[in-house]
C-alpha cells in the first residue's frame, strides 16, 4: 500500500457490502408487482398482516439455521448499550414465535398472519446467493389440525398460479418429519433422545441436499463424509451401509401418485408411534387437498422433502418449479425450491413452556423472481417519463410549468435538470431514461404559442429505416408542432400509441 | 436473582427489543395504502425506484447524525468476519451517495431515484420515538440548478395533498444553509473554517430546535447551554448576547409572504459571497414555485428551517402540518415536521473527490401516519374473512371445499382451524376477526343441501335492539338458510350490504 498523503482527506471506498446488492428499477417494479399478487392471495386466505422489527434479542431468535459452522452461527449480531445481544432476523418465523409468546392473551386463536420483509444470513455469499433477501410468509398459530397444513399447500399452489406459473409446471411437495423419524428409529437413531439429536439433524440435512448432490453425494454425507468441489470436507452422519440404503430407499420412494407413495413407504417406517402418526397425518393432508380439488399434479406426497431448519416437528412442504430452463451459459438449470415451510409445534413453547401448535409457508421472493426471469416471464419494461427540455435557461419557470401541467393531468413527466448547454445531451438523457416523448420549445415556437413533441419510440424506428443523414434531417421523423394549450392532449395521444 | 433450577430448560423471555415495535394489521394496511399513494406521486415526477441494502460499510455511511453523544455515534454497528465494520443505515441518503459513487459511469445524469424502507437509529427511545422507522425519499443527483430543489418542494406539497391533507393545512418551508452561513459570518463564525465547524453545527442544531424549545430554549443553547426537564445538561455554542440576538432576529423574520421575508432577511445576512448566493437561490426557488402555481400557502420561504443533518450545503426544506390536534390526554399537539430534505453537494465527493450536486426530499412515513391518525384521517378498518365453521369434524374436507369455492370466487374466506368442540368459541373467533359472515352446516342442513349464513354485522345491530334472550333465540336475527349451490352468490350479497 502507498503511504497516505497526510494532507489529503482519507476517502472511503464506495462499495456495496460483501454478499449484498443494490436493486434497480426494472427488477424492483417486478418485485413490487409480485408482492402485490402474493399479498392478494394471502389476504384471500384470511391472513392478516403483521410486521416485526428487523432485529430481535439473539436469545429470542434461537439457533435453528443449518450450516452453523460460520462465525456468529449464521446471523449478524451486535450488542446494545446495555450489553444485550441483538441479531438481524434470519427468517420471519422465529420473530413470529416471539410475538405470539409475548401477546398470546390478546390474539384471536388460531392466529393467522402474513408478513413480508428482508431477512439476513451471515453466510458465504455465492452466485445468486445473497446475505439479504426477501421472504413472504403465511402462518397459522394455534391450530393442531393438519387441515392447517393442507391449507398451506393449497395456498402455495394458488400463489404460484397467481404469479403466472401454469399448472403442471410446479409442484408442492409434502412430507412429514415424524415419518422421517420413524425411518430413523428403524436404523437405531432415537428422535426423542438428546444424545442422538446431532446425528439426527446431520441425517436430515444430508437428505435435504438430495436435489443438489444426488443419491451418491447424500450417501457420502450419511456415511463418513463428503469433500466438495472446493476441497472442503463435511463430516458425515457415520451410518453403516444398510442404514444408508434404507434411508435412500425411503427418500427415493416417491411416485406421481400420493396414495401409491404412501403405500410404498409404509413398510419402511418403524412401527413406533411417531412414524404411524406421521403417516396418518400425511394421509389426512392428501385426502383434504384432494377433496378441495388439488390433485397430485399440484400437491404431491414426496418422501424426499426434509427442509433444512431444525424447528420443524411434523408436516413439511416445498414448492418446486418444474419448468426446464437454461442459465446464461445455455446449461440446463434445475430451480430447486422457491418456497417451503412446515409445522413447528415447539417454537412458542421455547418461551412459555406451553405447547402452541403452528404451521407456515414461506416464499423465497428473490429466488422465485430470478426463476420467473429465467423462464422469460418478466414483464416488459415500463416507459420512462416525458422529458421537457430546456432551450432557453431563463425560461425554466415556464418549462417547469409545462411539467406541472402534465403531472397534474396524471402524465409522468420531468424537466431536464442537468446542464442544458448541449441540447444533444438532453436527447441522450431522454433516450437513457426510455422516455417516449420529449417536449421542445425554442423562441420561435414560444412566439407562435407552439411546442414541438418528439416521439422517441417512433423516431428510433424511423431512424433504422432512413440511412442518409441529410434525408433524416429533412424528414424530421416522428416530430410534430402543436399549440401549447393542447400539450396534454397530444402527449396523451402519443403515449396511447405506445402502451396499447 | 433466584438460583436457576439446573434441570429446568432455560427459557428466553419473549420481548420486543428496546425502542422497537411490532405493527399490527390495521396500521400496516394504512401504511401500505400510504406508500402506494406516495409511490404514485414520485413516479409521476419521473423518479425511478432503487433499493440498497439495510446496512453499509460504516465508513461509507459517514457520521452526519445530530446528537452523536450516544455509543456507536447513533448507529447500530457490527463487524463482518473480515473485521470490517458494518452499520445499519440511519437514512436513505448516505447509501444513495455510496451507490452513485460506485456506479457513476452507468447512470443517466441527472440520476433521479426514489427509495423507501426502514432506517435505524441507535438513539434513546421515547414516546412515539422508535429506533426503526420508515422513510420515503426522492433525490436528484447531478443537477446543479435550484430548479431541482424547487421541484422537491412541489413534490412534497403534491404528496401531502395526495395523502388527503387539504391545502392550507400544511406548508413546505424552504430556507438555505448558505444564508444561515451568511448570518454566522456576520457574527464571526467562518463556515469554511474547520476550526469553527463544531461551533457552526452547534448553532445550526440549536436553531433546528426552535419548534420544540421556543426562542428562550434556543437562546440558552446558543449561549452557555441548557438543562432539560430530565436534568440533562446540553452544552451551548457559547455565543455572546448580541450574536444570539442577531441569530434569533434572523430565524424569527419569517412572514406569510416569501418576497417580504426575503427582503426582511437581506440586511441580516453578511455581505460575504455565500450569503448573497444563498439569497439569490432562495429568490429563484420562490420564483420557480410561484410560476408553477404553488403560492406561499403551499411553499413558503422560512428562515427558521435548518435541518439537523450535517451534510446539507444549500437549500433545505421541511414539510409541516398546520392542523390543530390533541393527543390522547386532550392536550393540543404540534406535529412539527413530517418530512424534509435539502441539497447535499459534497456527499458523493466524499468517495470520489469529484463534486456531484444533489438534492432530495424525505418523508417520515411513520410520523406522518401518526399525524394522519391523530387528525382522524385513518381509513375505516376493513372487514375480516368469511369464516366457515366446523360442526362435524369428519366433514372437514367438505367444509374446506366450501372455503376454496369462496376463495376461487375472490371472497376472503377461511375454515375455523382451532379446536371445533365448543361452537361458541368459533363464533367468538369470528367476532374477534371482524368476520362479516359465518357459514354453518350441521347434519340437517347437509341432508337438505343447505347452508346457514349468519350475518354478524346485522346480528350485532339486532342484538342491541333485542333484550330478551328467549326472544333472541326465536328471532335468530340476520340468519338465513340457502342452497349450498348458491353459497357464493348469497355471501356476496351480504358482503355488498356492508361494504357500500
Amino acid at each position: 500500500m502507498a503511504k497516505p498523503d497526510k494532507d489529503a482527506p482519507r476517502r472511503p471506498e464506495a462499495r456495496v457490502p460483501k454478499g449484498m446488492r443494490d436493486i434497480g428499477a426494472a427488477e424492483l417494479r417486478q418485485t413490487h408487482a409480485m408482492l402485490e399478487t402474493i399479498r392478494k392471495v394471502y389476504e384471500r386466505y384470511g391472513f392478516e398482516p403483521l410486521e416485526t422489527p428487523a432485529f430481535e434479542y439473539t436469545d429470542a431468535l434461537g439457533k435453528f439455521l443449518p450450516d452453523q459452522d460460520r462465525p456468529n452461527a449464521g446471523v449478524f449480531s451486535f450488542q446494545d448499550e446495555d450489553e444485550q445481544w441483538l441479531s438481524l432476523r434470519y427468517d420471519l418465523t422465529a420473530p413470529l414465535a416471539r410475538y405470539v409468546a409475548e401477546n398470546f392473551q390478546d390474539l384471536p386463536k388460531p392466529f393467522r398472519r402474513y408478513a413480508t420483509g428482508s431477512v439476513y444470513r451471515n453466510e458465504k455469499p455465492g452466485p445468486g446467493r445473497f446475505r439479504q433477501f426477501t421472504q413472504f410468509d403465511a402462518d397459522t398459530v394455534g391450530a393442531e389440525s393438519v387441515a392447517a397444513d393442507a391449507e398451506m399447500c393449497m395456498l402455495a399452489a394458488d400463489t404460484l398460479e397467481a404469479l403466472g406459473i401454469p399448472r403442471g409446471q410446479y409442484v408442492i411437495k409434502v412430507n412429514n418429519r415424524k415419518v422421517l423419524d420413524g425411518v430413523l428409529s428403524s436404523i437405531g437413531i432415537d428422535p426423542a433422545s438428546p444424545s442422538d439429536a446431532t446425528k439426527r439433524m446431520t441425517v436430515l440435512r444430508a437428505v435435504d441436499k438430495l436435489d443438489r448432490l444426488g443419491p451418491t453425494g447424500v450417501a457420502e454425507l450419511l456415511g463418513k463424509g463428503r469433500k466438495d468441489e472446493s476441497g472442503d470436507f463435511t463430516k458425515g452422519a457415520g451410518l453403516e451401509a444398510p442404514a444408508i440404503e434404507k434411508v435412500l430407499a425411503f427418500v427415493g420412494a416417491g411416485t406421481k401418485d400420493g396414495c401409491a407413495t404412501l403405500e410404498a413407504i409404509e413398510p419402511l417406517v418403524s412401527g413406533g408411534e411417531g412414524g404411524s402418526q406421521g403417516l396418518s397425518e400425511l394421509r389426512d393432508i392428501n385426502a383434504l387437498v384432494t377433496a378441495a380439488g388439488y390433485g397430485p399434479d399440484r400437491i404431491l406426497v414426496d418422501p424426499s422433502v426434509v427442509r433444512g431448519l431444525e424447528y420443524y416437528t411434523g408436516p413439511v412442504f416445498e414448492a418446486e418449479l418444474l419448468i426446464p430452463a437454461k442459465d446464461e451459459k445455455g446449461n440446463p438449470v434445475r430451480f430447486g425450491s422457491v418456497g417451503g415451510g412446515g409445522r413447528y409445534d415447539d417454537l412458542v413453547a421455547r418461551f412459555t413452556g406451553q405447547k402452541v401448535p403452528a404451521t407456515g409457508f414461506s416464499i423465497g421472493v428473490s429466488r422465485l423472481q430470478a426463476a420467473l426471469n429465467l423462464i422469460g416471464r418478466a414483464p416488459a419494461p415500463e416507459l420512462g417519463p416525458v422529458v421537457v427540455t430546456v432551450m432557453d435557461k431563463d425560461q425554466i419557470p415556464a418549462y417547469q410549468k409545462m411539467v406541472q401541467t402534465l403531472r397534474e393531468a396524471g402524465v409522468r413527466a420531468e424537466l431536464f435538470l442537468g446542464n442544458p448547454k448541449k441540447f444533444g445531451r438532453q436527447l441522450e438523457y431522454a433516450d437513457k431514461r426510455s422516455s417516449p416523448v420529449v417536449v421542445i420549445q425554442g423562441s420561435n415556437e414560444r412566439e407562435a404559442g407552439q411546442v414541438i413533441l418528439k416521439d422517441l419510440i417512433e423516431g428510433a424506428k424511423a431512424a433504422q429505416a432512413i440511412k442518409d443523414n441529410k434525408e433524416w434531417k429533412e424528414a424530421r421523423p416522428a416530430q410534430i408542432s402543436v399549440p401549447q394549450a393542447e400539450l396534454v392532449q397530444h402527449v396523451r395521444e402519443i403515449l396511447a400509441r405506445h402502451t396499447s
